[in-house]
């Protein structure tokens, strides 16, 4: 693992480096976005996420000398040395983390020397477009929870280190604790845990295995009760905590039905104040399945981490405007058949209804859009002169993604699919 | 980024590991068993991947003094104790890297202690449920695109480490290039790449941008022809570069008749041996679509990277044999309504007749299955007593994924939904 984030990049834009700083276009004052051309199909809206990862991994990209020498064989001695030297010295504006998005909000707006700005493309894409798809799927799973806690388990179903990212995205979307002890130390995650089947496998009997654990982690833990007889594990776990057991955990069969023999039982035995937590498979529809059965929280792992149907956000990160050789900037955009871009550097403002309710999803082409009295503009400075200047603790990402969420109308509680639940319109340009 | 690998793990490992280490179970001689309930649904074969960075991640699987502070309010001080003098000491056997694998297939046999196996659970799987998948969707597209090279340049659509391990993976399963940099830092994958529409915006003209880019790279580049109208890219990208221009990339519109009449222009224009690359959302299906066409290359990004489909395999570590306290191994397995296991220590190899072409996925519970004599044995010893003695050069990855896929009824190259094209035995136990 490289102390430099500098090589997550492609190949490309070092060679686009190369050719610009050749034919002396690379210092071309630049402006790019990063942006959404759409919501994931029936989606509603999305979560913005990777915003202090994005800070974080800028604040390391250099190039170092094990860097450079990878790249001997890519660029020429000119942009090696220009590399040796590079710190980004440019200008960020950006959505706040946790913010809601809708499509072609302006995400990241990136001013700087078009060398400086195009080395970022990679990185800042990769970042957003993963950090962003789970903390969209993750919304939508807290928002159906309600008042019952989401607990983020997926670790072990995508890479290592993208682990660490689902765990820090779910905990902005609302997510109330992550199996993942790395979010523990990196960010500050809560996280939770007690047993797997193996556990309870590697003792002589199902007793034996409560007993350990109860032993060990106390009355509270929350004992696996599906790994031979679901009404048996449970008569036998009170008996070995007593009706002071914290939890038990489903992690098979149907839940709904499983949940509600299982209430049925601990109250019989007395266990009133005994949790159910559920595990298998659950997605936001899962969830909403068993919104009526006796369930105390869900865990979640593989459609957390796999964005539930959306690994990725679809970002891009295009040149919207540049100096032309009178220093004048101009707008800049692709126009052939298809992907078409919006050239132009873009501010953004929710317009709000004078009770608060977003409206729609205001993109000012060139100029701010201008606010009617109860709206809130969207781009904060992130970056300023090099300066990382928008980091912030992950809390206040948390409390941003739940005030941004009360604030949009009340069909974006609805899990089917559907339009944006307001309108993106374009203004000025 | 910690230098150790050791929280890259779930908290209920920790936990487990406590109430074994307090009850006396801990040191049970375990078997673990890494493998796939099924094939992503429709799918025929699986490709193996992540061996090789699983094996790296055990050898910086240990817990610093930051790892154990971080700890020390999740276990207890006789545990956090046993973790500071934690190393893996145990054996571990698999399929090698690059290898089919079929549901059922134990792809990683861990035999150690239990509470060293058990820490293993979460890196392992997360690894090869991340690598596989993305081998797998890999192995599809270079075995549709036959002899026409397939480049990998999904990073921007993925976590920004997954990136690097996509492009690991997508090499072993035949991808020419990648356009990942850290890829061609730590695993010397060949990186490519040359321009992006923001280099030709960036100019006051096309024709500007592509003497700028001939100017630094050469004539042999690839010149993107989409910015504006395609056909004029072409006249002057062939004015600029010559006949000897490298190739054309399009990144939009109808490919298959762009590419035809992209060939006839260049053709016109004596430019015979300029290559056509084609990028833009391509998965195995647009590239079997696009067999009939001019098409020299496939640039593919998000589909790779996301799996196609399948961003994850579903694999399970589950406990499946351990002594009991007389010191006998006895095999044990999750017994309640669905997700079962079976348990036993598991041997592997693939049934081949006699003209070498494999017939089944033979699976021995408890002993190794016999040999008919053209067979072919799945278990290779990965670490022998903590030892990592499974490493080999990525290469021999490659070339296992082109044998074994060469070994496969031919109905491995079907891309339609189907079964597993060769069925899993399950013998003794």
């Amino acid at each position: 693992m490289s102390p430099t984030t500098a090589l997550l990049t492609d190949h490309y834009e070092l060679t686009m480096l190369q050719a610009a700083l050749k034919s002396g276009t690379a210092h071309r004052r630049s402006v790019f976005e990063l942006f959404p051309r759409r919501l994931p199909e029936g989606r509603r809206y999305g979560v913005v996420a990777g915003v202090g990862r994005a800070l974080d991994a800028l604040e390391r990209f250099r190039f170092d000398a094990a860097d450079l020498a990878v790249l001997a064989d890519v660029v020429d001695e000119p942009t090696l040395a220009w590399l040796a030297d590079f710190r980004f010295t440019g200008d960020v504006w950006g959505y706040a983390e946790g913010e809601a998005y809708f499509p072609y909000s302006p995400l990241l707006v990136v001013e700087a020397s078009f060398a400086e700005a195009v080395l970022l493309e990679t990185l800042f894409l990769s970042i957003y477009n993963h950090d962003s798809a789970i903390a969209s799927a993750a919304s939508r799973m807290t928002l159906v929870a309600g008042d019952r806690p989401c607990i983020e388990m997926g670790s072990r179903r995508t890479h290592e280190e993208a682990a660490v990212a689902c765990a820090r995205a779910a905990y902005i979307a609302g997510f109330a604790t992550s199996s993942n002890l790395a979010a523990r130390s990196r960010y500050g995650v809560p996280t939770a845990g007690t047993s797997a089947h193996s556990f309870t496998l590697l003792h002589d009997s199902e007793e034996e295995a409560f007993r350990a654990q109860v032993a060990s982690l106390g009355t509270g833990t929350t004992l696996l009760v599906d790994t031979y007889d679901v009404a048996e594990a449970v008569r036998v776990g009170v008996e070995v905590a007593g009706t002071g057991l914290g939890a038990v955990r489903l992690d098979s069969g149907d839940l709904g039905v499983l949940a509600h023999e299982v209430r049925a039982e601990l109250d019989a035995l007395g266990a009133t104040g005994t949790r159910i937590l559920v595990t298998s498979d659950l997605d936001e529809f899962a969830i909403a399945g068993l919104a009526a059965a006796p369930v105390d929280g869900y865990g979640v792992g593989t459609q957390l981490v796999t964005g539930s149907g959306h690994p990725t956000c679809g970002f891009v990160y295009k040149l919207v405007a540049r100096e032309d050789d009178a220093g004048t900037m101009v707008a800049v955009a692709k126009r052939s058949k298809d992907k078409i871009s919006i050239g132009g550097r873009k501010y953004a403002l929710r317009r709000r209804d004078a009770a608060g309710t977003a409206e729609a999803e205001v993109i000012g082409i060139g100029e701010a859009p201008v606010d009617d009295g109860d709206d809130r503009s969207l781009l904060v400075p992130l970056v300023e002169g090099g300066r990382v200047v928008g980091r912030e603790p992950l809390d206040a990402a948390r409390a941003r993604h739940s005030a941004a969420l009360a604030e949009l109308p009340v069909a974006v509680q609805q899990m089917s699919r559907g339009e944006a639940v307001i309108p993106t319109l374009h203004v000025g340009g």
